[in-house]
């Protein structure tokens, strides 16, 4: 049986990047004694959520690829044998910056992938930040398999999962960084976790693989005092081919999952679920149009 | 308020058809009673689920899309005052058959949609009786919305759900037949029933628009001997546009669901979670390949 143990790092982030970074050290630490071999963090892992204002200052927290490749996190990789997901900001040129997935080997960079779909709604103002990604959805080879890293609002698109399979993807991978505003009631909150939660098991259904979703955790104050700030709603997992949730983690606390994956079972799943031999190409070909009305 | 009444008749068949559509108008009439104004009846709503075993003397139960549009099922739209959802074996030409919705309003015949995805695998010989539909995804204009009509197995395609949505749809509707073969354990049944459940509230979800699916219950006896049959899993639901639940049906018992769903609730999700905005149509162009290795 072909097996990946799989590590999250569920974070709650204070303004210090550096004690960020220091404690997410600790944790991957944490998870490769635990014996995964791959590990992934939450979105923009060491920072704040800064897009919850659009603050020109913040720009200065990216950093060109060449820095992010050489960054902190690639020693990180190599000191603990791990392969390790990240997502940075990335500076491409002034004026031009990206959301950028860097996955780092043991023996340097395997790959990047720069987010593809970019949100904007109150408290979560990236498209202010971030220009949409030009590496369209490719999967990126890894000594652990062939990894399909999309970034949080990509979650919500079954195209992006879609073409992530169909470009041979074992495993999708999910950082991200969402919360509750406390503007909603309990019940919204609940829809809207509940929503979160269904719509990335079911691209583990739809595609016949598992799928792994990290987020962070912890309350960050709104810096333009707009809004009361997010309550981000952890709740990272692990989830089968078949949808079943091997692994979740609470809310409200920083948690290290350590979780087994049976590779093998994709390909189970898909002989008696051939959802990728019935689909209808000839038929598809307008999912490139904006709307057709 | 815009609001439907939306009735779901969930019943178990016997090998009778006629005592079969006696009960389907007892039902649809007691939905009417209820209020409903749209009534969703299960995939092949009057036949015995004859797919369980390949014979060529099933084929005698099909009919011409002529005499469907003329079938009983219209005279029970035009009595209760009901647009009502119907499937049936349509012989198109000898040798040529399909498996086909047809929509009835309170005056005659809406549209018709014939099922694009067919599967094939124990116990549901689908690919031996039905011709993949040469109809494309398009909802169907009624006097209660554009329904965006599918069958059972297209529920697993994210494709299918977004091309109604991206036509206009207001619902998505799911007549299907699904169930448990005793052959499983009871966890891989609940596993089966959990993905079946969760990629279609995902396709509420990432659509923002409400789901109805409409599944059979009881058990059927596979007339080839070859299994045991099959115990069709019931749970027929409603879900909102944020995949929220609005309600269940049980699994082993016959249930008449009505459920009011508020439609003006779509745009009102739509606007704070504005999917549609963000597609990256200029990276989806290979949605219509079979694979990209």
């Amino acid at each position: 049986m072909k097996t990946l143990k799989v590590g999250l790092v569920q974070q709650a982030n204070g303004a210090d990047a550096d004690e960020n970074i220091r404690r997410i050290e600790e944790n991957v630490s944490a998870c490769a004694r635990r014996g995964a071999q791959l590990v992934v963090l939450q979105e923009l892992q060491h920072y704040p959520y800064f897009c919850q204002a659009e603050e020109v200052a913040h720009f200065d927290l990216a950093a060109s690829l060449d820095e992010i490749k050489q960054s902190r996190f690639r020693r990180m990789a190599a000191e603990q044998g791990v392969v390790l997901v990240t997502t940075c900001f990335e500076k491409r040129a002034p004026g031009l910056y990206h959301n950028t997935a860097v996955v780092f080997e043991p023996g340097g960079v395997a790959g990047i992938y720069r987010k593809m779909h970019i949100p904007d709604d109150p408290g979560y103002y990236e498209k202010f930040y971030f220009t949409p990604g030009d590496t369209g959805f490719y999967p990126i080879q890894t000594s652990v398999g062939r990894l399909g890293v999309l970034i949080c609002w990509d979650q919500w698109y079954p195209e992006a999962a879609r073409l992530m399979t169909l470009r041979g993807a074992d495993l999708l991978i999910y950082p991200t960084a969402i919360g509750w505003s406390a503007a909603d009631d309990a019940d919204e909150q609940q829809r809207q976790l509940d929503a979160w939660i269904t719509v990335q098991r079911a691209h583990a259904v739809a595609n016949g693989l598992p799928v792994i979703a990290v987020n962070r955790t912890g309350h960050e104050p709104d810096p333009s005092g707009l809004t009361a700030g997010t309550q981000f709603w952890g709740n990272s997992f692990v989830a089968g081919p078949q949808g079943e949730l091997l692994a979740r983690a609470a809310a409200r606390e920083e948690q290290n999952l350590v979780v087994e994956v049976n590779l093998d079972r994709s390909e189970q799943v898909r002989r008696w679920w051939p959802f990728l031999r019935d689909r209808r190409i000839d038929a598809y070909g307008e999912l490139s149009a904006r709307f057709l009305e």
